[in-house]
């Protein structure tokens, strides 16, 4: 279950005295996978087929938890029964097990989903921007708790290079994201790497709910990429006041931050870094 | 249906003589917004609920119909009967119309199919990567076909520079992907813009359905990101001999191409790049 693999690359240079030919050498690749998340409850004690994700291998089992969590499945340690990872139900080519079946089961309690629509946007979701902030809204709670988290912005500023010095993966690959989660005085509690970044996210947040920690109050979710609507509808999810992107937000993420009172923080690059919603929570 | 939005936006830089109150001004941003593809047929007239995704707004009937095309819904043109806009199906807190619900028209021959199950994963897909492949390959047939198409290694190259150019959103907002369409001469035949870069290709797919193109024999599909399982699969279902990527490709991308006989780029930044997969397409 490794997360970067090696593959033969040829490697073209315009004009340098080997364009001809190349140079071929071994790249090494982060490794792409499916990962079906199957749901075990009272009317279905054999585990069930959930969802399908492309993920990078690793913290499988946080992943579909995080998943589960943000997605509205469940909300706490207790709506979970057991987690483990399905050896028999996929093989490879050459009829290995593999790790790419998960399966996780649902206390008595919890009211069983339907498969879920959509990986991207949750099955929650409405179809005019205003209607899917609503439904978060309906399913996280009004707004996230007040806090008095009061952020340095040197330290702010400081977690995109935090993150990538955690990042074993991408110094590897360059094509792995990341998301980390950080105590206001900067200090790294969880990193997690995928080749998809909604990915990262859910294993951090499974992570939260493994080891109690969710809500996620007072703390800092900085992610590798940009912020879309699901990474900040993650975030809320899971009960952290504050997302910070190394890349640019979008237009539906700065709204749900503005409505449930989340900060956003965009361009977040060693030098400083703009502030799209809830600038009480940085010291200025 | 803009594709970028302006919101107030608060600047710190950390040490500088502004740092203890930030600068504010308006930032414009990539617009993200749901959009809901629904499939009208003989059994379902009025239309039905196929799936939802976040997209920037703009091109959504080709974004529709790329989807499906890529998704193995449709194969030809003479497959869709009608693609409209649905401007009554949602309205926005205002109560005014949305652009957020398309109704595409599937002809009688076509096999209805079953609500898509993920965005990311086409719900053909199997749970091992191999099983992913043999599920792009029985759906778009063995291989690409043969073909003498031979890439001068100075114009791929040059390609993302193109791109980047021909990018409107982007150059504003920072936040958005973009794919293009490319001739072997490095001539731009269509560019799309989007957050999510499996939209942008979606888009470009649909624009050539539309203009009776595809299969996208001889051209070069380039993208701004990296090279996933997913991107790999629409060039396949396209009929795309290559598809060049600006960051790294995944495994899983490495290996379909390998297995379909699509060239496969990655790095390309302008001094060369990489080839993962149909070196024989390149001329050295």
């Amino acid at each position: 279950m490794s997360m970067t693999t090696r593959r033969p690359v040829l490697r073209l240079r315009v004009g340098a005295p080997d364009g001809a030919g190349g140079t071929e050498r071994a790249d090494t690749l982060a490794v792409e996978e499916p990962l079906e998340i199957r749901l075990a409850h009272a009317g279905a004690p054999d585990g069930e087929p959930f969802t399908v994700t492309m993920r990078t291998p690793g913290h499988d089992l946080e992943l579909a938890l995080g998943f589960l969590l943000t997605d509205g499945v469940i909300s706490a340690p207790g709506d979970v029964t057991s987690a483990r990872h399905c050896p028999d139900a996929a093989r490879d080519a050459d009829g290995n097990p593999t790790h790419n079946v998960v399966e996780v089961g649902l206390a008595r309690h919890v009211a069983i989903p339907s498969r879920a629509l959509s990986r991207r946007v949750s099955s929650a979701c409405g179809i005019c921007g205003t209607e899917s902030i609503e439904a978060v809204r309906a399913r996280c709670g009004t707004t996230l708790a007040a806090d008095d988290v009061r952020l340095d912005p040197a330290v702010l500023a400081g977690l995109p290079e935090a993150l990538r010095a955690g990042q074993r993966a991408f110094a590897r690959t360059g094509g792995v994201h990341a998301a980390g989660l950080f105590t206001p005085a900067g200090d790294l509690l969880c990193l997690r790497e995928d080749v998809g970044r909604h990915n990262a996210v859910d294993k951090v947040v499974g992570w939260a709910l493994q080891h109690d920690r969710l809500p996620l109050a007072g703390l800092v979710l900085q992610v590798s990429g940009r912020a879309s609507f699901e990474l900040a509808q993650k975030a809320v999810s899971a009960g952290c006041p504050v997302l910070a992107a190394v890349s640019a937000p979008s237009s539906l993420a700065v709204d749900l931050a503005l409505d449930t009172g989340l900060t956003l923080i965009g361009f977040s690059r060693g030098q400083g870094f703009n502030i799209y919603a809830g600038d009480g929570r940085i010291r200025r």
